[in-house]
């Protein structure tokens, strides 16, 4: 039987805890998940890429299912290249949703065996996104109320 | 190993094939998808339950994985009592999202264990919903264009 | 060389000064615009068929491009009996514009010939809609901010 | 110095702890706060509205900045009628927006001495509406969840 | 009789199926469509805008009615040096509605003699922007999905 | 008793007659109002700081209630530093709504005391913001329609 696999894109400039969310509770529908990373040569990164490897693999340390990589070129590309039929998005807003749609629609246009699944974020994650993160970190905030156990000790110790 | 059972919920009063299209691009990711009609004694149905079982049945004839059933109740209720750990919805615009996120983060209140998944319409579908076709048919219009092959030639002859 | 003939369907119950400012707007750009009153059966009127159409003729009294009919059955096929090529529509929110698109999509699926056409609500005529003027009316309080001018004399007079 | 008076009108059928907590973090804004239950002779209502008072009473029991009270007719000449110069709503999501946005600009056009003031919900009630939770009883479902305590106690022992 | 002349303005960087079905559909409703690029100083061009005009000419090679032109300041500044009462736009969500309203009604504020008009997007091509394309191509990509023949055979042999 | 400071943060990169109004509508709500501008060193300014105060006092000269600073930092932090308990925003859209929502539930949830308050703009001004206007002013149009009677003088004579 064919490997249900998938890819949960993203920059994670930082990995937050609502990402960390979506993750754990997409396991049990999936038999593996690669959270794949884009290195974006158009957008300045906040973290370097190393570090939110390191950062997310820390988090997932002993969950086999999860594995972290990083890619460039199109997301359906690296799919095909890695065998994975799914992408995994978390859905918060309404307009979230608009530009998940866009995104998964020319995908799905691009290659019709990779098919998008969504996740709702839970309610109190639902106004977490990493620039927001980097905005509360720029401006001398506390970061980790918004952050997994383990990467914000390590921000916070920068 | 946990079998991964969906329930896909809903009226269907017509099943569209909008909804159809949910349902195949689903069957890959599921062990099994339980097509779920909701008896609602506050609505009144405009085609009768047994003739919209009868269409989803035939429209999925020799499909193993897919099966069709009737419930009261809550969706989460009948979930526990049938072993599905998923709800299927599709997504069609961004007003639809912010329904089916309230319904699905109330269920999940309600019980953690069960997850709603959500897969996108495809873009020639996201205009079509049960109301309009109710209304076409209402009107004397033809509806055929937004049924299931097999679904439209038995509206048609009624 | 071919007319531009274009309907602007509702119920207007009652018509306001949104309905008015869209049709006015709309004036130059065609050869004719049919105000048609669509007779829904299923939905109950607030004001009677004959009052309403008697209204609006009186709001476009000598002006000779517009027209108010009535009609049953499906909007594209009123279209098509009576040579119209196009529909036109205001547009005022977000939620309206989402409603709007469903329907002009399909509209245009049962016939590619019809284009839906719309114009943007006046910023001040933003909140104005006919459900809301019923309800103003329904608790007594005063519509004529909300109506054309003749209108709203001979609503106040019942 | 003229004391600030809000009103923080709907049908609470039931009120629900999304309802609660606007009213208890607008306490400290407003000299007086009336929630006010509009009588709404279009609509049938699921519980009495003598319980509605009575629980709602019940909850803010010895919060004397809180009175409940019932009206007929427009708001804003409820409003004008008990000296209230704003109105109190909560917004949960952008199509409660969109329909809040309409009601305040109309009511402001129709007495412009009156401001509707906005409160967000927190995160964990987003999902809360009365629509819902009479939805979850009316399925056998326990609502206790989305009731403040001595509402819900009650509705359960029915 | 005062003839019927539209612009369609954007950056068109690069012009897609998506804006060339919006200016065929549009033909029959106005006497001339001039296709407007924007020479905007603030935003980086992906293509040279003599490439942008001349793939626009080559599509539209052989229709009268329809014309390439860039401009800089102004969009009503331009209408009005061209003698266009109307602005053409093509509409795709909800989102895009909400930045279209509020640049349709500055545009109309600033000239009441110029009027927006909108049309639907065909559901097929709702999910197709300028940037996504370019996001496409720039990393490595098939765009020819998404561009009228003509262009895309271009940008392939680059 | 303590008294209702709240701060309405922005860049007011020009302050329009939008802002303007939210303020004076907010003026009874609150014993003292402070626009606050956040010095955003990422973000180029349009108009130098001094200028944007200096517009600001200018307005408000002669009101008591209202005081113009800048701050740098988290807005949570500088309304803690000066004692405000809430924080005042006008809302046009529901894009806007959604962003607003985010940033005022995170603020809530990194300093529970804060509460914002939200006022709607009035419906002539929904399509305002300081970023159309800046628009307006590079393309060499005439802003004055959208600035207050004392900036916009200022501005033209630039």
């Amino acid at each position: 039987m064919e490997s249900r696999i998938a890819i949960f894109p993203g920059s994670f400039d930082p990995f937050t805890i609502g990402h960390e969310s979506i993750v754990r509770r997409a396991i049990p529908l999936f038999d593996k998940i690669i959270i794949s990373i884009g290195k974006n040569t158009n957008k300045s990164d906040f973290f370097p890429l190393e570090k939110r490897m390191e950062w997310i693999n820390t988090v997932f340390n002993g969950v086999d299912k999860v594995e972290v990589k990083s890619f460039m070129g199109l997301t359906v590309d690296f799919c095909k290249k890695i065998g994975a039929g799914y992408i995994l998005r978390g859905v918060r807003t309404s307009s979230d949703f608009e530009y998940e749609r866009a995104i998964g629609q020319m995908n799905r246009k691009m290659n019709t065996n990779i098919e998008t699944v969504f996740l709702l974020t839970q309610p109190e994650h639902t106004f977490i996104t990493s620039t927001i993160v980097r905005d509360v970190i720029r401006h001398g905030g506390d970061a980790s109320l918004f952050l997994p156990q383990k990467i914000k000790i390590d921000i916070m110790n920068q």
